[in-house]
C-alpha cells in the first residue's frame, strides 16, 4: 500500500486540513428557545410580536389625562374626581381615554379625590406598544451567540424554537483487548494486565464543559473486523468518530489501515509531544480521529484536534487566538519564566505540566515530570505549557506562554524543594486546611538547600550525613546558606533501611549484601540524603560502588524505589520505613535520622510558613504519620 | 408592623448579610465520577490501588532480561534466541523473568533471532507498579476543584462515586396575575393586559450556565394564600427559593408581608439601580429572594445575589472579586473610558448595557438607552458596566469598570452615528455577511455630523435642509467638517410625512392641521433631521412652535414616534413612510429627502467601510428595502 496522505503534521497543518475538509458540514437546526443559550444563530430573527403589545403602565399609580395635571405641583396640587383616574399596577394595560401614569408617591388620595403633585405631559410613565422591539424589527442576526437576555426575548416575541447552528454529534469508540470497562473494573477489580477505560471519563468531563453532545461504545476488542463495523456503523448515525489508541506502532494497529480502505486517510502523526500518534480520516464524508491510548496523549490531542473540529462542525470556523485555551478550561493564558531549565525534541511542540509559583514578586513556573501514561501529573498540574517547535533546551528565565487552569492564591503558595518524605507530604492537607498551599518538588536533600541558596524555593528539607563530624545537616546548612539566616525545625526522626521483597528472597541483611552479584539493586538520585547515606555506609565498609550491581540506577522517591522492587525489576534499595509498609515490603533496619525544615527568616511570616508551622502540631497528622510506621517525634 | 430589617442596603453589605446567615448551609453527596468534573470535593481523596496495578510495558517491543544486552549498539548488536525474549504491546503485563523491554524501533527479528541494537538497564522501558500513583496516595484534597483527568484518575484508583460539596437545589416562584406562561403566550397570542413570564427562560440559562439545577413553577396570582403556600412548601423541598415580582411597591405587593411573617427578612431595597426593589429573607432556615420582575432587574439581581448566594450554599464561600464576571458569562473584565457622558442617581451602583468600540487605537464605551423593562438592549448589549455609587455626572472619558459578555473583533467594528433610518440598519445584515459588524447610535443628523467632528464615530448620516438655499445636507457637512476630507455617498431618497392613527380620525392632512388644537403632535429630539424638517415648514406656514401641541414632546427614532400613535398616546407626528407601514398608520406624504453617509477619508480602507459599501449593492438588501416601503433609489 502507498501512503498518499500526509504524515508528521504540525498543529497549524492539521487546522488547515480539517479546515479544507469539513468547513462546511455545519447544519441548521430548531432549537427551543429554553434551551438555545450559547448556541449561535443561523438566520437573522426578526420580532413576530410588539414587545410590549400594549400601552402599559411604567409605575404603580394613576391613569389619568396628561392635560388636567396642568401647572400641578406639590404646593399647588390638582384634585381629580374619582371618575377621572384609575389605579393601575406596573405593566398593567393602560386604556385609551388615559395618556398618562402619575407615580403614586406623587398622589394622595383623600374621600376618593386624587391630589396630584407633578404636572405630566402626555406619555408620561407610559411604556408605548413597541417601545422594546417592533413586530418585523431584526432581533438577532446569523452568527450572534445567543445570550441568556436574547432567549427570554425570542420567546416575549414570539418564537418558541429558533434556528440555530446544530451540535455535531460524537462517539467515542474505545479499542484494546487490554481495556476493561469501568464498570468490570469496579466491580471486578484489578486483573494483571487489564487497564480500565478512564479515558472516556476524561472525554465525557471535556465534552460536557464544552457543551458538545457525546456518547461512548463499551471497549472493543483488537478485532479488524469489529472495528471496521463499528466505524462504519458510527459515520452512518455520528457527525465525529473518534476511534481510542490503536494508533501506537504495534502489531494491533489495524485503525489506519481500516480508515485507509474505507475512506481517505488525511494525516498520521502529530509533531507533537504527547499526542503524536494521532491521526485523522474522512470516511462517507465524515471526520475519524484516532486518539492515542494514554491519558495526557488522549488530552492534549482532545485540545489540539478535537474542539477545533467540533466547532468547525458546529458552526463552519474556529478561533485559532483562543481554542486551546477553551479546550483546557483555562483561567488564564500568560507568559511567565521558567524557574529550572527543561529540554524537549526539537522539531515536535512539546505540552509541560507545570506547577507555577511567586517568588520574589515574580510567577515562575517548573515542568511536573511526567510520562504520558500518568494521570496524577496532570490533576495536579496547575495548567499547561506549550514548547515552541525548534526549541531544544530551554534554560532556567526562558518565556514560555502558559495556560492555568487552577485558580492560584499567589499569597499563600509556598515552594517547598527538598528531601522526598511521605510523612511530610501527608502534612499538605493540615496546610491547607489552615489557609496556606504547599508545592512539593522533590529533588533530595542536596538539592533542596541548593535551590533555596539560589532562591528558587520558599523552604526545604534534608537528612544529610556528615560522615566526618557524624552529625546531620549541620555541615550542610552552614556552607550552603552562605551567611544568611536560615531557621531550622527538625520534624521527626525516620528508620532508614535496606527495602527488599516480602519474604527477602534473596537474604540481604547487611550493606555487604548489596555488593552480592546477584542482587539488582535500585539508587537514589544524586543530591538525595538516602544516596548520601548510601555513599558513607559503602565508604565505611570499604565496598566500591562499582560492585553494587545497579548503582548507577536512579529512583528519584522512596515510593519510586519501592515500586521497582513489588514490580520485581530490581531486589533491593535503600529507604525509609513508610515506604516499604506502603508496598508490603520487608524491612531491613540500617538507621535513625533527622529529617529537617529548613527556610530563610525573611519567610517567616508568609502566611504558608505560619500554617504550616501551626499544622506541624495537629495531633490528627502525626497520628495519621504513626500509621506510616518508621518515625519516632522529637518531642 | 414595626420593620427590623435593614432597608436600602449596598451590594457589599448584602453579601455580608449573606455570609452571616448561609455560610454553613453546604452539604456533602457522592456524585458518580463521570458527574464529578468542575465540582469541589468535599473530603481529600487517597488512591484504593497501584496504578498501575502491574508492571507494564511502556512500548511496543521485546521483553527480555537486560542483562543480555550489555554492550549492545547498532554496530555491535547481541543476538537472543526465541525462548529468550517475548513480544510485548504497550500496556501489557511484563512477566517477572524480563526485566526490561526493548523497543522495537532498537531491534530486528531474522529467522526467529532477536538483534538487539541498544544496552539496556534493568526497568528501561517498563512502568512500574505504582508508578502514577501508590495505593493509599493522596490524590486530591478537599477543595480542590476537579479537573477532567482527576475524574479519570479517580476511576482508575477504584472509585465509583466521590465526596464533593452538592449543588442547591433552586425553585422559581414567578408570580403576578398579568403573567402567562411562555405556552400560553405562544399558543394563545398576545392579549392585552397579559405578558408573557419570559424570566424564567432567562434564568434557566444563567442557571445551565452556572452549572445549577433550576425547577420553575407555573406562574401564580397575586393570591397572598396561594404565594404564601407555595413559599412555605418551596422551602421545604429546596435550598433555595426565588420569587419572582411582587416586590415593586403596588397594592398587590404581598411577598414582604408574607416573608416577614413564616420566617425573617434579611434586606429590602438594594441600592443598585436597576434591581432596586429586591428583598432577601430567611424562611425554615432557607434563602428566600424576591426578584423585581423586569428583565433587566432580574438579571442584575441575578448577578449580584443569585450566583453569590448560589455558591455560598454550594461551597461555603464565594470570590467577591470575580463572582460578577462568572456571573455575567463575561469573556473580560477590563477598564475603558466612556464615549459619551451619562449621569445617575448618586448613592446608587447603576448598571449600564454598553456598546464598545475602538476609536483611534483606544476603546471606548458609551451606553444604551435602557428601561429596565427592555430585553432588546440588553441583547444587543457588548457588555455592561457598573457605575460607583458616589457618582452622579460622568463626563466623556471616565474610567468604567466594563464586562464585555461578547467577544469582539475590533479592527471590523465601526461606530455609526447620525440620523435613524430602517432601511439603512436592515443594511447591518449583508455588512456582517461581508465580515464588518455596524454598530448604531441614533443621535440624528446633526448629532453624527458633529459626533463624526468630534472623532467619536466612524461614519453618520444625514437628512439636513437648508431652507435658505433649498438644499440637503451641503451646508451643514461644508461647515462641520471644517476643512478635513469627508466623502459622501447618496444611498436613497425616503418619503418624509405625517403620521396618524388608522383611518386618520383627526383628519390631519396638512402642516397647518398640526397646530389644531385636538391633535396631540410627537416631536423628535433636537438635532434630528425630521426635527429640522419640521421647524422649516413651520417657518414657512408662519406657524408658531407654541402653537403645536406636543412639540416639546420627544421621541428618538421613528418607531418611537409611530408606536406612541399606535399606542394611542399621540395622534399625529413628522416621519418616515416605512415606520408608518411597519406599524399599520396611515402616511399623508410631505416631501422627499436624500438619506446621505458621511465619513472622514481616514477610514477608506476600513475593513468594514468597505463591507459596507460592497453590502450597498446588494439586490437582496435593495429588495429588503423596497418592501419597506417609501423609498426611491438613487440609480
Amino acid at each position: 500500500m502507498v501512503k498518499k496522505w500526509r504524515e508528521h503534521v504540525s498543529i497549524e497543518e492539521a487546522w488547515l486540513v480539517f479546515r479544507q475538509n469539513f468547513s462546511s458540514l455545519h447544519k441548521k437546526s430548531n432549537v427551543p428557545v429554553d434551551e438555545c443559550t450559547d448556541l449561535i444563530l443561523a438566520e437573522d430573527v426578526f420580532s413576530k410580536r410588539n414587545v410590549p403589545h400594549f400601552s402599559a403602565s411604567a409605575v404603580d399609580g394613576y391613569a389619568l389625562s396628561t392635560k388636567k395635571t396642568a401647572n400641578a405641583s406639590s404646593a399647588t396640587p390638582v384634585f381629580l374626581d374619582r371618575e377621572e383616574y384609575q389605579w393601575i399596577n406596573t405593566g398593567m394595560a393602560v386604556s385609551l381615554e388615559y395618556d398618562g401614569v402619575l407615580m403614586v408617591e406623587d398622589s394622595s388620595v383623600k374621600d376618593g379625590k386624587l391630589a396630584v403633585y407633578k404636572t405630566l405631559s402626555m406619555g408620561d410613565n407610559i411604556r408605548p406598544v413597541g417601545e422594546d422591539v417592533t413586530c418585523g424589527q431584526i432581533i438577532a442576526r446569523a452568527g450572534d451567540k445567543i445570550s441568556p437576555a436574547l432567549a427570554a426575548l425570542f420567546l416575549a416575541s414570539g418564537y418558541s424554537f429558533v434556528p440555530v447552528w446544530s451540535k455535531p454529534r460524537t462517539l467515542y469508540i474505545p479499542t484494546g483487548d487490554e481495556i476493561v470497562s469501568g464498570k468490570t473494573w469496579l466491580s471486578e477489580g484489578a486483573v494483571c494486565g487489564k487497564v480500565v477505560e478512564s479515558n472516556s471519563t476524561m472525554l465525557k468531563a471535556y465534552f460536557h464543559r464544552w457543551g458538545f453532545p457525546l456518547d461512548v461504545t463499551g471497549p472493543l476488542p483488537d478485532d479488524p473486523q469489529i472495528i471496521r463495523k463499528s466505524i462504519l456503523n458510527g459515520v452512518e448515525d455520528y457527525d465525529l468518530l473518534l476511534v481510542g489508541a490503536g494508533s501506537a506502532k504495534g502489531e494491533k494497529d489495524y485503525t489506519s489501515t481500516i480508515l485507509s480502505e474505507e475512506g481517505t486517510m488525511l494525516f498520521h502523526w502529530l509533531l507533537m509531544k504527547p499526542g503524536r500518534p494521532a491521526m485523522a480520516a474522512k470516511v462517507k464524508g465524515k471526520p475519524v480521529v484516532d486518539l492515542p491510548g494514554f491519558p495526557m496523549s488522549t488530552a492534549v490531542v482532545l485540545w489540539t484536534l478535537v474542539l477545533p473540529l467540533l466547532q468547525l462542525l458546529a458552526e463552519g470556523n474556529f478561533d485559532e487566538a483562543t481554542v486551546l485555551k477553551q479546550a483546557m478550561g483555562a483561567e488564564t493564558e500568560e507568559t511567565m519564566k521558567l524557574l529550572t531549565p527543561c529540554s524537549s525534541v526539537p522539531g515536535r511542540n512539546e505540552w509541560l505540566r507545570i506547577k507555577a509559583i511567586a517568588l520574589q514578586g515574580e510567577k515562575r513556573v517548573f515542568p511536573l515530570s511526567s510520562g504520558s501514561s500518568t494521570m496524577w501529573t496532570m490533576s495536579e498540574a496547575d495548567g499547561f505549557a506549550l514548547l515552541p517547535r525548534p526549541v531544544a533546551e530551554c534554560p532556567a528565565g526562558t518565556n514560555l506562554k502558559v495556560w492555568l487552569t487552577r485558580k492560584i492564591d499567589w499569597t499563600r503558595r509556598l515552594l517547598f524543594q527538598g528531601s522526598n518524605d511521605p510523612a511530610f507530604e501527608r502534612l499538605g492537607s493540615y496546610v491547607h486546611k489552615r489557609g496556606g498551599e504547599l508545592i512539593y518538588r522533590s529533588v533530595g536533600s542536596l538539592g533542596g538547600l541548593s535551590a533555596l541558596a539560589r532562591g528558587e524555593c520558599h523552604i526545604a528539607a534534608c537528612h544529610l550525613l556528615d560522615p566526618e563530624k557524624g552529625s546531620y545537616n549541620n555541615t550542610y546548612i552552614e556552607k550552603l546558606s552562605n551567611g544568611k539566616q536560615w531557621k531550622r525545625r527538625l520534624l521527626f526522626y525516620r528508620k532508614q533501611g535496606i527495602l527488599v521483597a516480602p519474604g527477602n528472597p534473596l537474604h540481604v541483611l547487611t550493606i555487604e549484601d548489596l555488593a552480592e552479584k546477584g542482587v539488582r539493586f535500585i539508587n537514589r538520585q544524586p543530591g538525595a540524603g538516602t544516596r548520601v547515606l548510601l555513599d558513607v555506609l559503602l565508604q565505611e565498609k570499604g565496598i566500591a560502588v562499582s560492585d553494587v550491581n545497579g548503582y548507577s540506577i536512579q529512583a528519584t522517591t522512596h515510593f519510586d524505589a519501592a515500586n521497582r522492587i513489588a514490580s520485581g525489576v530490581a531486589d533491593a534499595a535503600l529507604g525509609i520505613k513508610a515506604a516499604a509498609d506502603a508496598l508490603g515490603l520487608d524491612f531491613i533496619p540500617i538507621t535513625e535520622e533527622p529529617y529537617e525544615l529548613v527556610y530563610p527568616q525573611e519567610y517567616e511570616d508568609h502566611p504558608c510558613i505560619q500554617a504550616l508551622m501551626d499544622a506541624l502540631d495537629d495531633p490528627e497528622w502525626r497520628r495519621d504519620v504513626d500509621k506510616l510506621g518508621g518515625y519516632r517525634w522529637n518531642s
